[in-house]
């Protein structure tokens, strides 16, 4: 069985744009996962905004190895459960990509804990994509850059922690640069965000931008046992401690009680 | 003028615990805060949890430098809006330093996008805080390692990212170690967690737990004005691109029109 | 074909010590490669410092995926041209593993850029491993800890950069503690840094110590090709520069002159 | 009394070059070293390679604070000797700014461990510089972005370790990006790589520059006291041991033996 990949898309701009749908007819989250599910070792699936729980189930996501993201225009429309679920699935090891826009999604701002804002232009211009760090899995089969004809520009400062690795710098023609590639870890989970997608250009018929969304899934992808209870604070007392100690002093809590929170 | 702090205390356990009474009498916060006041170059007032808007209006947010958090038994009592307005200020500059087991206040889960869990004991058992940075701001003063007698212990795996450094490492008298000084920028704010402090011991008294909170302010505290919107994403239209560019292709936008979120 | 992997032994104190040589009668770099060569999808072979080039010639490296160093007593005796050509390996994608006092090897304090220094006693005593990165790759199969019943200590501040990632915290029974599992990233090369490992103790024969080397090797290794020239830095004279551009302003260089260095 | 800066200075072009010694006819460092001196707070004197040992005696790293460097033509003619000891009060605590092509020099290669490299073209192109980290000290005074109309392009890939934070991100009319501020610490040194500064250029006559290099100062300036045998690993036998041990196993080392390096 190959890596089980879901793609969320919002699916509100292909719905309602006439170029959107155009160049997504089934909808970015098909055109994403059909790229992927053309290469080997990777089962890609979708959901979308419009589904009950937008279809991420507790049940989903304990069958989804890598979830991808893809939002814009709804990021209010998805429900705080949701994303709850999902950035506990995050803590317990699931890997996660974010695209583009998804920026502002609901669950890449509560896992960096930051602003995730930037600067943006819709104009149609040149974008050139710059490896950073030499032989990085997630650019693995790129030279050291890559052109997209038409992007939407989003520039720096980019409201996002510094990251474990910076794996593409982004040049923009209007003069902006932007830090497009960028990988953390939250939890036991590994997360990417990955700059391009603008719904109004074929960006993910690209396929330097389709063979770094696999890389990101190969290198997200971790095998590892999900963590049940990733957030779980266990009280090791002293009869459990790892070296012999004897209680002393005041304290707070009786034995076996609960931490506080 | 001096660097101005603001220290939040709970102001729980002093109330209820004749411990932690006996210990603070005017309340940990107020201990904190006499301690900096003491010093050169440091403003501390307190707020507590049961002021009206826990007193971090919008006004005492903007004449803090640095907000100094100690929070255990209520976290789930300190209103939403007030951690959105905690957040935003440390995203526009704010110095803030957590303390202890604030490792679970809602702000703190917030800026770092993480479980923030650990393993604990209560036993007074003794810790010995190793500097694992030469020479870092935060460790000024302190040699190569300091102790406290009776402290709670904090457990690794600490859920929380990667830091920008690690600055202590604990080594517990049963047997744990814990990353117990780190360092984070979110937005423009400097973060800096501290994990010494339970509430039944007299840690806050520690001139060596008194000198590293004074560096935390002093690192923390950025001269810089205050971003006004630090989640703002300004559309950079053509005709105010830094370089000339045609705008080009379909678009979502009209120009002038507001991002979407 | 396997990740294979070339283990680099000092074997000096395997030849002068009884106690060493009674725990590693093949020699320690032995004991190594047997454990990765016991496993599935590495093939391990050894050299030696008093070979020529301590057989590292540039063959040898060409074929190695990862290499693993252990010396302590004769790190001045490796030939300077050696630890040029495996630093220029690590720079073009080779994977590189260093463990316990290969903290002072030429090539690991030429990676670091940095004093690599520590303190350290050799009293036999307890070391407990905790992990601080969970579900990391190198933690696989091991689980929140482990201990090593005897190991030579070695404590805080240790001298190296701040690593990508902090996998393993060290706790000794004489109070002191060490980030004992760290990652990097030189040029287009993995490096992992492991603690344990003094030669008068059986550390190499232990299952958990096994697996984390066995890990850190498939974490090391880069299926890329080896970069030819990690040091290269070509002229994009304006005929080749991405954007056509017109030359402007004063030159110190003619065109198709070689860089300065 | 101010920080004490010390600029080092290649002074080959100025010497041989009319463009450049039009430019700086004191020399590039003293252009420097003089913008520094017109501000309040750092004293900055200036050495050259052509002085005995370049003017970087032991006495005089011990009397600087910050040491600025800037080479091209002339890296391999700096002593080994110097660079040695350059890198010592670096681990020491001396803060350190590496200038443009002082990203080949020996002290920055060896501080970083990495090749250093990246690409390059003289072509008097359009550079603009970008703040990626907001509010960073060194940016103060700079707003999100600064042209300089005409420098040389460097390129990524980069050839540097992953930084603390990145700053600045560059840029250029050619079509390439790089990462142009850059912030690490070695030993108890803080170092700071900033781009800009190609010979025949004025950029060291530009204010957002002196402004930056200003701010690096400041940054790199650390006021704790130099360590003075930064690459000491002292043996901390069980007499001394912060926890009462007692000594097993067999040993290596006789009691007060100094360790192996």
């Amino acid at each position: 069985m190959g890596i089980r990949v879901t793609v969320y898309g919002e699916n509100v701009h292909e719905k309602k744009n006439r170029t959107v749908a155009d160049l997504y007819p089934e909808g970015m989250h098909a055109a994403i996962a059909g790229a992927l599910n053309r290469g080997e070792g990777i089962e890609a699936t979708t959901v979308t905004l419009q589904e009950p729980e937008h279809g991420l189930t507790a049940e989903k996501l304990a069958q989804t190895d890598v979830l991808i993201w893809w939002g814009h225009a709804a990021h209010g429309d998805v429900q705080d459960a949701v994303v709850d679920r999902v950035c506990d699935a995050v803590w317990g090891g699931m890997g996660m990509i974010f695209l583009h826009s998804a920026h502002f999604s609901k669950p890449f701002k509560r896992l960096m804990g930051s602003p995730c804002n930037l600067t943006w232009r819709e104009a149609g211009e040149r974008e050139r994509l710059w490896v950073t760090s030499r032989n990085h899995p997630i650019a693995a089969g790129i030279g050291d850059s890559f052109e997209l004809e038409n992007e939407e520009m989003y520039g720096e400062p980019f409201g996002v922690p510094e990251p474990l690795e910076t794996v593409f710098v982004s040049w923009f023609q209007g003069g902006e640069v932007f830090r497009s590639g960028l990988t953390y870890k939250r939890g036991a989970g590994n997360v990417f965000y990955f700059r391009p997608g603008h719904e109004t250009y074929p960006t993910y018929h690209d396929a330097n931008v389709q063979r770094v969304i696999r890389n990101g899934v190969n290198w997200a992808y971790n095998p590892a046992a999900r963590i049940a209870d990733p957030s779980a604070a266990p009280n090791i007392t002293v009869d459990i401690a790892p070296e012999k100690i004897v209680e002393r002093g005041p304290k707070l809590h009786q034995d076996g009680e609960e931490g506080l929170r």
